[in-house]
């Protein structure tokens, strides 16, 4: 953890919709905004498709400290998410699938279940932060060895 | 819009807790997540300050396009982002200041109070999906020219 504060800055770049995102934490890793023709150039993220970024990093961070903790082996971790917008104004998701994919020899499905739980309740700030928001549907598969 | 749905894919590629994420969209914009020592070593985003990138670019897109409707002149546009902490678990942001920096010959304070309020309220589906869980404190700052 580096401190209770987190800090960034977004900045129009063009004269359309186009922005570069810095966090002074992370300097070397600009991010471009933008948004889809006619409005913008498509040639970037968009804040939705970013969120979706943070929600599958955070709860994957999560994950694999508790699965570490619970003493399982995580020989490969992956998190596909899936966010499904509304159509009209606000068109927030109304559901976002979050499958989580672990490869290990000795971990059961029993073991992930749980570390999802914890990470959904506890452990994972993002999935917090939109609770009772959006409807977030995990989703489990592990592969031995 | 591209569509109704966002989907990306954070996958572990070290043997703490280092993600690669990419959203198929952009995929030249692969994203490295991290955490703080001991439990990574700091070489990437958190999910938390992905969340705030995310929350200052969809507001900017919204805010920026609003003043353009309202016909005033954007000559440059700005959003700093900080987010304030909980100190235990979940340690999801309990608050969050958004400062809209506008630099416009024509735009007065009130033109953009009302678009940072339909933005709230309507057209950042990120500030919507956050509604209620974190308290989001807006702030306007104006620069002549």
């Amino acid at each position: 953890m580096s401190g209770m504060k987190e800090e960034v800055c977004v900045r129009l770049v063009n004269d359309k919709v186009q922005f570069i995102g810095v966090s002074p934490a992370n300097p070397e890793q600009p991010l471009t905004f933008d948004y889809a023709p006619p409005m913008g150039d498509g040639a970037g993220f968009n804040g939705l498709e970013l969120l979706l970024m943070s929600l599958a990093g955070c709860s994957a961070t999560a994950v694999v400290y508790l699965l570490r903790k619970m003493r399982k082996t995580v020989s490969g971790f992956e998190v596909q998410a899936q966010g499904i917008r509304k159509e009209t104004h606000p068109i927030k998701f109304e559901k976002i699938f979050l499958r989580f994919i672990l490869k290990s020899p000795d971990a059961q499905e029993e073991d992930i279940r749980k570390a999802v739980q914890l990470t959904e309740e506890t452990y994972c700030p993002v999935w917090q932060m939109i609770k009772n928001n959006v409807d977030v549907v995990p989703e489990y598969t592990i592969i031995g060895g």
